[in-house]
């Protein structure tokens, strides 16, 4: 899962599916974005997600929130950072920040939470987090 | 699965998000609104796919074949037909029709293919078809 | 636009298309269905929300956070009711609730900003909300 | 719009988003993924297609044929190349394949007709085919 801090920054390019009639980027496909930018960052750590689910491991998206400052456009190429903001002993905060050539597009929040294949929820084991989580 | 010939209309409202910056029904689409045709095609004949899927067998599409007559709009209601319109020991084909207040928007038909949680190919269960399979 | 307090239920069949890989609804299409909520609640005052970009005024999110109770399925029949919460000059607040069976599914809110077609902030038309505007 | 035979190789992540509860890549994804591949075609003859329908020219989807030939999954890293078979006055028509490490996993063809912003058919501009349309 990383440590608190960990930062990974990804670049997108906005499809033209993903855009609205206003022909901007629609909005909850930000989300999406946010999904592949937590794929890229626990890439980095060294277990990616698909290993994880295979181990029984899944993170659930909890709560989101989400600040459009400007709107994107069909074929922009976006940069996303992604960080871990705080780790418990079931859950995971990230943050996210869209920009594309320095303009800010969007801010993020979320809580993920670990749950077994059944939906319940489960501690994350200690080897992921490296020892960095704090308590629930 | 239903017999050959069996049909199913249903009415879709297409939504914002749906629509790309030409301001028109996304092409990808429709191919999900054939799906949604597919779930309530089943769910008249008694078995949901659901239930199909919790008993072990699923439906992969092996092909699709679409022609797009006109355009739709945001907010447009549509009709989706979906008939079935040929069955083999493992094989369904269906056709598809998409019209607004008589006015043509799509015509498509796709080949699903039955197949476990291996992913392998399997027959369709007689009692399911009701006798009506052709040979493959 | 409608007055504070107005409210407006719709249901919604979860699409296959729309869930994901631990078989629930994606957390991004949550998004695509309060979009569908608003369109409703506009139509039921009077204005769909075509004519207003007709008439060009568009109404972009500027914030949206939402909270997820427990997982939706395929083919679930949810209960989206969408609530107005706040209209002030330029911007309109929205509760959402999804529900299946009475079980609390999903609970989000959010900001939306009146624009032009320039994408300017411009002041919501006194008719359309029947002079209940707070100032901003 | 290139000339015939003119092909292009781009790489795609799977998303998590675009898998659906049997674990593999949506087919209805596939066509989004057939868009980008356009689009880097396109960009790679010098005209972004934004440019395009910034000049008045858009290119709609008339028809699309897909077979499917083994599934994706989640985080798979697939290789869709893009081809143009043929232009004509008004329509060109390009062929998709997508492999991962050589297996072949999906192949398409479709047509584009140019339409102008009122939807009416018009000539691809000659500068732009570099001569090599065919008779309608």
């Amino acid at each position: 899962m990383g440590e608190v801090g960990q930062s990974c920054e990804i670049q997108i390019r906005v499809r033209y599916a993903e855009c609205d009639p206003m022909g901007v980027l629609h909005h909850a496909k930000f989300l999406e974005y946010f999904e592949m930018g937590r794929t890229e960052l626990l890439r980095r750590t060294g277990v990616p997600y698909r290993q994880w689910e295979e181990g029984g491991y899944y993170f659930l998206v909890a709560r989101i929130a989400c600040q459009y400052r400007a709107p994107a456009r069909y074929d922009d190429l976006l940069t996303l950072t992604t960080t871990i903001e705080r780790i418990t002993r079931a859950r995971i905060d990230h943050s996210y920040r869209i920009t594309r050539d320095g303009t800010l597009i969007c801010e993020a929040t979320s809580t993920l939470a670990c749950v077994n294949r059944q939906g319940r929820l489960i501690a994350i084991p200690e080897r992921l987090t490296r020892g960095s989580a704090a308590p629930d």
